[in-house]
Protein backbone atom coordinates (compact mmCIF):
# COMPACT_ATOMS: atom_id res chain seq x y z
CA UNK A 1 0.00 0.00 0.00
CA UNK A 2 1.20 3.68 -0.41
CA UNK A 3 1.20 6.31 1.00
CA UNK A 4 2.50 7.84 4.75
CA UNK A 5 2.55 5.15 7.22
CA UNK A 6 0.49 5.82 10.31
CA UNK A 7 1.40 3.22 13.54
CA UNK A 8 -1.68 2.71 15.87
CA UNK A 9 -0.46 3.36 19.99
CA UNK A 10 -2.05 2.12 23.21
CA UNK A 11 -4.77 4.36 23.69
CA UNK A 12 -4.35 6.53 27.17
CA UNK A 13 -6.46 9.24 28.62
CA UNK A 14 -3.23 11.62 28.52
CA UNK A 15 -2.32 11.42 25.09
CA UNK A 16 -6.14 10.95 23.57
CA UNK A 17 -6.88 14.39 25.80
CA UNK A 18 -6.48 16.79 22.57
CA UNK A 19 -9.68 14.44 21.18
CA UNK A 20 -11.34 13.66 23.37
CA UNK A 21 -12.39 10.75 26.55
CA UNK A 22 -11.59 7.36 26.75
CA UNK A 23 -14.37 5.86 28.87
CA UNK A 24 -13.36 3.12 30.98
CA UNK A 25 -13.03 2.16 34.59
CA UNK A 26 -9.95 3.77 35.92
CA UNK A 27 -9.47 2.85 39.92
CA UNK A 28 -8.75 6.69 40.77
CA UNK A 29 -12.50 7.36 39.64
CA UNK A 30 -14.18 4.70 41.95
CA UNK A 31 -16.66 5.71 44.46
CA UNK A 32 -19.48 3.33 45.90
CA UNK A 33 -23.15 3.37 44.66
CA UNK A 34 -26.10 1.25 46.04
CA UNK A 35 -24.95 0.69 49.90
CA UNK A 36 -21.57 -0.81 48.27
CA UNK A 37 -23.12 -3.37 45.94
CA UNK A 38 -21.54 -1.27 42.85
CA UNK A 39 -18.10 0.68 42.20
CA UNK A 40 -19.65 3.60 39.87
CA UNK A 41 -16.78 5.18 37.33
CA UNK A 42 -18.64 8.68 36.99
CA UNK A 43 -18.22 11.79 34.39
CA UNK A 44 -16.45 9.29 31.99
CA UNK A 45 -17.08 11.60 29.00
CA UNK A 46 -18.08 14.95 28.24
CA UNK A 47 -21.72 14.70 26.05
CA UNK A 48 -22.10 18.05 24.44
CA UNK A 49 -24.52 18.21 22.05
CA UNK A 50 -25.94 21.50 19.98
CA UNK A 51 -29.33 21.93 21.07
CA UNK A 52 -30.43 24.30 17.94
CA UNK A 53 -32.33 22.48 15.47
CA UNK A 54 -33.87 20.07 18.09
CA UNK A 55 -30.82 18.68 19.18
CA UNK A 56 -30.73 16.09 21.17
CA UNK A 57 -28.04 13.34 23.02
CA UNK A 58 -29.50 9.38 21.53
CA UNK A 59 -28.55 6.59 21.71
CA UNK A 60 -27.67 4.18 18.85
CA UNK A 61 -25.95 0.33 18.16
CA UNK A 62 -23.69 0.29 15.55
CA UNK A 63 -22.81 -3.67 14.51
CA UNK A 64 -19.56 -4.13 12.06
CA UNK A 65 -20.72 -5.93 9.45
CA UNK A 66 -17.60 -6.74 8.20
CA UNK A 67 -14.01 -7.13 9.33
CA UNK A 68 -11.70 -4.60 8.57
CA UNK A 69 -7.89 -5.84 7.78
CA UNK A 70 -4.84 -3.84 8.68
CA UNK A 71 -2.75 -2.13 7.35
CA UNK A 72 -5.85 -0.21 5.63
CA UNK A 73 -5.70 2.76 3.59
CA UNK A 74 -7.25 6.09 4.99
CA UNK A 75 -8.29 8.48 2.03
CA UNK A 76 -11.32 10.41 4.28
CA UNK A 77 -11.52 11.89 8.08
CA UNK A 78 -15.30 13.50 9.17
CA UNK A 79 -16.36 15.44 12.17
CA UNK A 80 -19.56 16.11 13.54
CA UNK A 81 -19.81 20.12 13.70
CA UNK A 82 -22.52 20.10 16.24
CA UNK A 83 -21.68 17.46 18.81
CA UNK A 84 -19.69 14.83 20.33
CA UNK A 85 -19.69 10.94 19.41
CA UNK A 86 -19.24 8.32 21.99
CA UNK A 87 -18.74 4.79 20.92
CA UNK A 88 -18.04 1.69 23.65
CA UNK A 89 -17.89 -1.49 22.90
CA UNK A 90 -20.60 -3.67 24.14
CA UNK A 91 -18.51 -6.72 24.59
CA UNK A 92 -14.37 -7.09 25.53
CA UNK A 93 -12.58 -6.12 22.04
CA UNK A 94 -10.38 -3.93 20.62
CA UNK A 95 -10.45 -1.53 17.99
CA UNK A 96 -8.59 1.26 15.98
CA UNK A 97 -9.55 5.17 15.58
CA UNK A 98 -7.68 7.81 13.76
CA UNK A 99 -8.05 11.20 14.93
CA UNK A 100 -6.96 14.87 14.44
CA UNK A 101 -7.60 17.93 16.56
CA UNK A 102 -10.74 19.98 15.67
CA UNK A 103 -10.35 22.85 13.24
CA UNK A 104 -10.54 24.16 9.40
CA UNK A 105 -7.87 21.91 7.59
CA UNK A 106 -6.93 18.60 8.56
CA UNK A 107 -4.26 16.77 6.45
CA UNK A 108 -2.44 13.13 6.68
CA UNK A 109 0.77 14.79 8.63
CA UNK A 110 -2.12 16.11 11.29
CA UNK A 111 -3.54 12.87 11.94
CA UNK A 112 -2.46 10.46 15.23
CA UNK A 113 -4.21 6.50 15.62
CA UNK A 114 -4.90 4.92 18.42
CA UNK A 115 -6.04 1.19 19.34
CA UNK A 116 -7.82 0.25 22.58
CA UNK A 117 -7.26 -2.25 25.25
CA UNK A 118 -10.72 -3.80 24.80
CA UNK A 119 -12.09 -2.49 27.31
CA UNK A 120 -12.53 0.58 26.59
CA UNK A 121 -14.40 3.50 24.93
CA UNK A 122 -13.80 6.27 23.12
CA UNK A 123 -15.50 10.23 22.95
CA UNK A 124 -14.85 12.50 20.02
CA UNK A 125 -15.15 15.67 21.20
CA UNK A 126 -17.10 17.82 19.00
CA UNK A 127 -15.54 18.83 16.00
CA UNK A 128 -12.73 16.35 16.09
CA UNK A 129 -12.11 14.84 13.12
CA UNK A 130 -11.51 10.90 12.69
CA UNK A 131 -11.65 7.97 10.49
CA UNK A 132 -15.46 6.78 10.09
CA UNK A 133 -15.89 3.69 12.71
CA UNK A 134 -13.69 0.37 11.16
CA UNK A 135 -14.51 -2.98 13.46
CA UNK A 136 -11.78 -5.34 13.44
CA UNK A 137 -13.91 -8.49 13.61
CA UNK A 138 -17.51 -8.60 11.89
CA UNK A 139 -20.20 -8.74 14.62
CA UNK A 140 -18.43 -6.07 16.85
CA UNK A 141 -20.88 -4.02 18.73
CA UNK A 142 -20.94 -0.32 19.54
CA UNK A 143 -23.27 2.22 21.52
CA UNK A 144 -22.99 5.02 19.91
CA UNK A 145 -24.06 8.49 22.38
CA UNK A 146 -24.16 11.18 19.55
CA UNK A 147 -26.72 14.41 18.10
CA UNK A 148 -30.00 13.64 17.13
CA UNK A 149 -31.83 16.34 15.27
CA UNK A 150 -31.56 18.98 12.55
CA UNK A 151 -28.69 20.88 10.95
CA UNK A 152 -25.43 19.78 9.12
CA UNK A 153 -23.47 17.13 11.68
CA UNK A 154 -21.44 15.84 9.31
CA UNK A 155 -18.57 17.06 7.57
CA UNK A 156 -16.33 14.94 4.79
CA UNK A 157 -12.68 15.75 3.91
CA UNK A 158 -10.31 14.10 1.71
CA UNK A 159 -6.92 13.67 2.28
CA UNK A 160 -4.69 15.11 -0.36
CA UNK A 161 -2.05 11.79 0.60
CA UNK A 162 -3.91 8.80 1.75
CA UNK A 163 -2.32 7.07 4.79
CA UNK A 164 -1.44 3.57 5.86
CA UNK A 165 -2.51 2.38 9.46
CA UNK A 166 -1.01 -0.50 10.58
CA UNK A 167 -0.50 -1.93 13.89
CA UNK A 168 2.92 -1.96 15.99
CA UNK B 1 -39.20 -14.84 52.81
CA UNK B 2 -42.04 -13.01 53.90
CA UNK B 3 -44.04 -10.33 51.34
CA UNK B 4 -45.66 -10.13 48.29
CA UNK B 5 -44.46 -12.26 45.47
CA UNK B 6 -42.90 -10.38 42.29
CA UNK B 7 -41.69 -12.45 39.23
CA UNK B 8 -39.80 -10.97 36.75
CA UNK B 9 -41.38 -11.93 33.05
CA UNK B 10 -38.67 -11.87 30.03
CA UNK B 11 -38.48 -8.14 28.64
CA UNK B 12 -40.21 -6.31 25.31
CA UNK B 13 -40.06 -3.06 24.44
CA UNK B 14 -43.91 -3.15 24.57
CA UNK B 15 -44.25 -4.61 28.12
CA UNK B 16 -41.59 -2.04 29.32
CA UNK B 17 -43.06 0.98 27.32
CA UNK B 18 -44.67 2.65 30.68
CA UNK B 19 -41.77 2.58 32.01
CA UNK B 20 -38.82 3.75 28.96
CA UNK B 21 -37.27 1.65 26.71
CA UNK B 22 -35.62 -1.50 25.82
CA UNK B 23 -31.95 -0.52 24.40
CA UNK B 24 -31.40 -3.81 22.05
CA UNK B 25 -30.61 -4.45 18.13
CA UNK B 26 -34.32 -5.06 16.67
CA UNK B 27 -34.21 -6.02 13.17
CA UNK B 28 -36.88 -3.36 11.69
CA UNK B 29 -34.43 -0.60 13.03
CA UNK B 30 -31.80 -1.37 10.98
CA UNK B 31 -29.90 0.81 8.61
CA UNK B 32 -26.57 1.21 7.12
CA UNK B 33 -23.95 3.55 7.64
CA UNK B 34 -20.28 3.96 6.75
CA UNK B 35 -20.64 2.42 3.04
CA UNK B 36 -21.99 -0.59 4.38
CA UNK B 37 -19.79 -1.59 7.45
CA UNK B 38 -21.84 -1.51 9.64
CA UNK B 39 -25.71 -1.35 10.62
CA UNK B 40 -27.09 1.05 13.06
CA UNK B 41 -30.06 1.07 15.08
CA UNK B 42 -30.87 4.36 15.83
CA UNK B 43 -32.56 6.60 18.80
CA UNK B 44 -33.14 3.57 21.12
CA UNK B 45 -33.52 5.35 23.96
CA UNK B 46 -35.03 9.08 24.97
CA UNK B 47 -32.34 10.67 26.85
CA UNK B 48 -33.77 13.45 28.98
CA UNK B 49 -31.79 15.60 30.92
CA UNK B 50 -33.30 18.53 33.10
CA UNK B 51 -30.91 21.29 32.23
CA UNK B 52 -31.64 23.90 34.96
CA UNK B 53 -28.92 23.32 37.99
CA UNK B 54 -25.91 22.81 35.17
CA UNK B 55 -27.86 19.29 34.41
CA UNK B 56 -26.54 17.70 31.37
CA UNK B 57 -26.05 14.12 30.23
CA UNK B 58 -22.95 11.93 31.43
CA UNK B 59 -21.76 8.85 30.65
CA UNK B 60 -20.66 6.27 33.81
CA UNK B 61 -19.77 2.77 34.07
CA UNK B 62 -21.10 0.75 37.43
CA UNK B 63 -19.30 -2.40 38.18
CA UNK B 64 -21.00 -5.08 40.53
CA UNK B 65 -18.73 -5.56 43.59
CA UNK B 66 -21.25 -8.62 44.76
CA UNK B 67 -23.85 -10.86 43.09
CA UNK B 68 -27.28 -10.37 44.21
CA UNK B 69 -29.18 -14.11 44.93
CA UNK B 70 -32.93 -14.29 43.97
CA UNK B 71 -35.09 -14.61 45.43
CA UNK B 72 -34.26 -10.92 47.08
CA UNK B 73 -36.53 -8.95 49.13
CA UNK B 74 -37.34 -5.43 47.54
CA UNK B 75 -38.07 -2.66 50.56
CA UNK B 76 -37.31 0.04 48.40
CA UNK B 77 -37.61 2.45 45.29
CA UNK B 78 -36.62 5.15 44.10
CA UNK B 79 -36.93 7.85 41.38
CA UNK B 80 -35.33 10.58 39.21
CA UNK B 81 -37.21 13.31 38.86
CA UNK B 82 -34.54 15.56 36.59
CA UNK B 83 -33.73 13.02 34.35
CA UNK B 84 -33.98 9.46 32.23
CA UNK B 85 -31.51 7.10 33.38
CA UNK B 86 -30.23 4.20 31.00
CA UNK B 87 -28.04 0.81 32.13
CA UNK B 88 -26.48 -0.91 29.27
CA UNK B 89 -24.60 -4.19 29.60
CA UNK B 90 -20.78 -4.52 28.31
CA UNK B 91 -20.53 -7.93 28.22
CA UNK B 92 -23.54 -10.76 27.16
CA UNK B 93 -25.48 -11.16 30.40
CA UNK B 94 -29.39 -10.90 32.15
CA UNK B 95 -30.54 -8.71 34.62
CA UNK B 96 -33.12 -7.95 36.13
CA UNK B 97 -35.38 -5.05 37.00
CA UNK B 98 -38.21 -3.35 38.97
CA UNK B 99 -40.34 -0.70 38.31
CA UNK B 100 -43.95 1.45 38.86
CA UNK B 101 -45.30 4.12 36.69
CA UNK B 102 -44.51 7.74 37.15
CA UNK B 103 -46.19 9.35 40.09
CA UNK B 104 -46.72 10.68 43.21
CA UNK B 105 -47.07 7.31 45.16
CA UNK B 106 -46.18 3.86 44.47
CA UNK B 107 -46.57 0.50 46.74
CA UNK B 108 -45.66 -2.92 45.98
CA UNK B 109 -49.26 -3.87 43.83
CA UNK B 110 -47.43 -0.81 41.39
CA UNK B 111 -44.65 -2.87 40.44
CA UNK B 112 -43.78 -4.65 37.36
CA UNK B 113 -40.81 -6.71 37.27
CA UNK B 114 -38.72 -8.01 33.92
CA UNK B 115 -35.55 -9.93 33.09
CA UNK B 116 -33.42 -8.98 30.11
CA UNK B 117 -31.85 -11.72 27.72
CA UNK B 118 -28.33 -11.04 28.17
CA UNK B 119 -28.38 -8.87 24.95
CA UNK B 120 -30.34 -5.52 26.13
CA UNK B 121 -30.49 -3.04 28.28
CA UNK B 122 -32.96 -0.55 29.56
CA UNK B 123 -33.76 3.41 29.71
CA UNK B 124 -35.68 4.21 32.59
CA UNK B 125 -37.86 7.69 31.43
CA UNK B 126 -37.52 10.28 34.23
CA UNK B 127 -39.72 9.73 37.12
CA UNK B 128 -40.11 5.93 36.45
CA UNK B 129 -39.87 4.43 39.89
CA UNK B 130 -37.25 1.10 40.33
CA UNK B 131 -35.63 -0.61 42.17
CA UNK B 132 -32.19 0.44 42.62
CA UNK B 133 -29.74 -1.60 40.56
CA UNK B 134 -28.92 -5.10 41.26
CA UNK B 135 -26.50 -7.67 39.39
CA UNK B 136 -26.85 -11.04 39.29
CA UNK B 137 -22.88 -11.90 39.03
CA UNK B 138 -19.97 -9.90 40.79
CA UNK B 139 -18.12 -8.03 37.91
CA UNK B 140 -20.99 -7.65 35.77
CA UNK B 141 -20.20 -3.92 33.88
CA UNK B 142 -23.01 -1.59 32.93
CA UNK B 143 -22.39 1.65 30.75
CA UNK B 144 -24.75 4.53 32.79
CA UNK B 145 -26.55 7.52 30.91
CA UNK B 146 -27.93 9.60 33.03
CA UNK B 147 -27.92 13.36 34.39
CA UNK B 148 -24.53 15.03 35.94
CA UNK B 149 -25.58 18.76 37.82
CA UNK B 150 -27.28 20.04 40.53
CA UNK B 151 -31.09 19.90 42.07
CA UNK B 152 -32.54 16.66 43.73
CA UNK B 153 -32.54 14.15 41.31
CA UNK B 154 -32.97 10.93 43.74
CA UNK B 155 -35.87 10.55 45.73
CA UNK B 156 -36.36 6.90 47.68
CA UNK B 157 -39.23 5.53 48.98
CA UNK B 158 -40.02 2.56 51.28
CA UNK B 159 -42.49 -0.33 50.42
CA UNK B 160 -45.06 -0.56 53.25
CA UNK B 161 -45.16 -4.16 52.43
CA UNK B 162 -41.92 -5.49 51.14
CA UNK B 163 -41.53 -7.65 48.02
CA UNK B 164 -39.95 -11.02 47.11
CA UNK B 165 -38.67 -10.74 43.82
CA UNK B 166 -38.14 -13.99 41.94
CA UNK B 167 -37.44 -15.92 38.54
CA UNK B 168 -40.19 -17.29 36.92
Amino acid sequence: MNGRKLVAVPITPERFAPFGQVIGTLPERRQAMNAARFERFDHLASIDIEAADDGRPTLSIARARIATALPYRVDMVERHPLGSQAFIPLAAFRFVVVVGRPGESVEAGDLQAFVTNGHQGVNYNRGTWHMPLIALEAGNEFLVVDRAGGGNNCEEHVLAEPLTLCLE
